[in-house]
């Protein structure tokens, strides 16, 4: 017997119908002999339609109240996931945010779980009852509903699993499981056994649209075992005890995983790409201490958020190009607050590009594996992939190129790498 | 300076664009120099879209569950009143039932509010913020969210106004006062400046689908001036301070309106009519002890609400027919629960028809008045519409007649008690 938390997004909560599905699901879990708490996002475009009512309303709106109005939608389907288990004879009720209580910390509308404190609620799952949980929700100090931020139910089902010590947090997704690489680029692309929590902090930043990427570094924090499978699943044909997605783990349980089924760590697990960056280039900036500062700052100031820097040695003596890149949605925002600060930054020109990807290749294998990066500008070389700026951590390394060949050289890396489908056996 | 509750139902809150009309209606108030406090009603259409998901789910529904999700309606609709009257510059926010708290007693999805003890929001109305309130929705002793019963925000707003000791509580609808019967009937039928709690009672049970019957009990219960108005009144044509609808008030302040306004009390204040009654007779009932409760104990035991009873003498000595009514909608669950307790009972045949209707007249006045009744009798006897039963109390007289002749009689008996808008100038 395990404690198992399950989590159901926004396509899988679509309607009775749907929800009858998740409830079915839900019931094999109890039925293989675990307690079960659910997570559950709103019905998909309910939280949008509630975006636009607050938008409507109020366009500076207050978050406090945006959060009364759009926590709404998760409260409406934990109900009806309720409801439905009933009718399928499971006992099962709703804890609202301020039922549990979960209580969040920070802004509204963008708040963070402080701490669950939910003995009633345990209780509950101990005499059979399952849980079901509104994601998105919890309750701030002063008794108010905050929410967590878009995609925030993630986030709520890592949270509750560390809080209930659960055995494994379940994200249920339109996906079936963490691929080496994007499925539609590359059709060898294969599905991972496991990977870990770091592979998959880097995975999710770096466009790999699975999980939200603050649910990943709540459950390395809290060391709650995830595990990534589809809610298309065929109930009958997959033992409700065997894995039929990623696991997300540590990197110990990621050995023995490797140990148990006798493989080898490899290099790299993943290749990822993001089209939704832009470049911007600053020609000619003084290059003297704080000129850097004068850069970022304005642009941390309003929320700007800032991923690759390189410093390029200029042209002329005691000048600089600094070039980075932000959000393609904040580009423009971005140029008019340097604008306003030309003459304090010093710099010469701006040169912007929306039309680039960031390529990036993730592994923890790479840590004492050497040559990895190389591999890399190698084998983009070789198809005249010409890379722009390069960017790397101590298990990743990125590239921006041409967002007209993104799709190249995910292909062309998957290859190099030997993750292709066909590779496996070899 | 008053402190006023003002209640909005879902056609007014159905939609942004009549949210922020329905904000114009508040701040104007707040602007007269009134502290105020406001109820909505969730959109129009928005309850019946969850109750739906709800029977969907289960048809055999858990009232705690079932609450979770149709009080959401309210919740969105608090949220985005608030988040308007921001945008108006006004300082306001939403209190949920739970943050209230707004206490309740009984049963889930037919609670009834216990107590609100609200001085955070009595505080922050006396800061000159508005409090937006949803309606309809309390917090069980169990801490769980509990629904006060279709059309329970008008009672939500009495309760509210007992709390705060609103010096008024105006419920804005879609119809701008009481009249003396429905104007969709009567040309004629007049906008009453006022009506007693009693009276307003008498109205609302029988067919005079203004106000919740409950909410008009509550307020005469705490004393609580209510004021029925329109939604859709001209802003700028009326000051704030006026009262453009009908007061529902007490009978001492009933006797000060008056006399302030040099009327006397009419003997009828109102003609009601109510088509969705349906007349059951069981004949030959033995005419003894306890044969009554026979009948009636299982109508009760299925929570049928048995209206009119009028026991006749029947043809043969020692037995008697029965005739009652009850909603339509129960007749044929009635029937058979009466079928299936004949030989308990003892009648010979049941006769029912739905084809009724139920005229009232209503009236502090014929407390102090003979005559009436028989005013009623004789109006009905000239233009040949026959009687099939006659109930009276104290400020009441009903008669049940055919289906067909509602509107005849309500138009009779409108001029018969001189209530026609020619004759006020007489």
């Amino acid at each position: 017997m395990a404690r198992i938390v399950m989590k159901f997004g926004g396509t899988s909560m679509a309607g009775t119908e749907r929800i009858r599905r998740v409830a079915n699901i839900v019931r094999r879990q109890q039925a293989a002999g675990h307690e079960v708490a659910v997570v559950v996002s709103a019905m998909a475009g309910e939280t949008d339609r509630l975006v636009n009512f607050c938008r409507e309303a109020n366009a500076m709106y207050d978050p406090a109240e945006y959060d009364v109005v759009v926590a709404s939608g998760e409260q409406v389907t934990s109900g009806l996931l309720a409801l439905t288990l009933q009718s399928l004879g499971c006992k099962a009720r709703s804890w609202l945010g301020w039922q549990m209580p979960m209580k969040t910390v920070e802004a509204h509308s963008k708040a963070r779980v402080e701490s669950i404190d939910a003995p009633e609620m345990i209780a509950a799952l101990e005499r059979g009852e399952i849980a079901v949980i509104p994601g998105f929700q919890g309750v701030s100090a002063e008794g108010r509903i905050a929410t967590l931020g878009r995609g925030g139910s993630d986030t709520s089902a890592v949270a509750v699993a560390a809080a209930i010590g659960a055995d494994r947090c379940d994200i249920y997704t339109d996906v079936d499981g963490v691929y080496t690489t994007d499925p539609r680029i590359v059709a060898k692309a294969r599905k991972q056994k496991a990977v870990t929590y770091e592979e998959m902090l880097e995975l999710a930043s770096v466009g790999a649209k699975v999980l939200q990427t603050r649910s990943v570094g709540l459950a390395m924090k809290e060391g709650v075992r995830v595990q990534v499978l589809s809610s298309f699943i065929d109930d009958d044909a997959t033992p409700a005890d065997e894995f039929p997605g990623t696991l997300i783990v540590s990197d110990e349980e990621m050995d023995q995983i490797l140990k148990d089924s006798d493989m080898e760590r490899q290099h790299v697990t993943g290749i990822a790409h993001d089209k939704n960056e832009a470049k911007i280039i600053l020609t000619r900036v003084p290059d003297k201490p704080g000129a850097v500062a004068h850069i970022f700052e304005p642009l941390a100031g309003a929320s700007i958020n800032v991923d690759m820097i390189i410093q390029n040695v200029g042209r002329d003596k005691g000048e600089t190009d600094v070039t980075f890149t932000v959000p393609q949605a904040d580009l423009a925002r971005a140029q008019a607050l340097l604008e306003d600060k030309r003459s304090e930054i010093g710099f010469n020109r701006i040169i912007t590009d929306d039309h680039i990807a960031k390529i990036s290749v993730v592994g923890v294998g790479m840590k004492s594996h050497a040559g990895v990066a190389s591999t890399m500008f190698k084998a983009l070389a070789d198809r005249g992939i010409n890379i722009q700026a390069i960017t790397t951590s101590e298990i990743k390394v990125s590239v921006i190129i041409d967002e007209d060949e993104t799709e190249l050289a995910v292909r062309v890396l998957h290859t190099a790498y030997g993750l292709d489908a066909s590779d496996e056996a070899a």
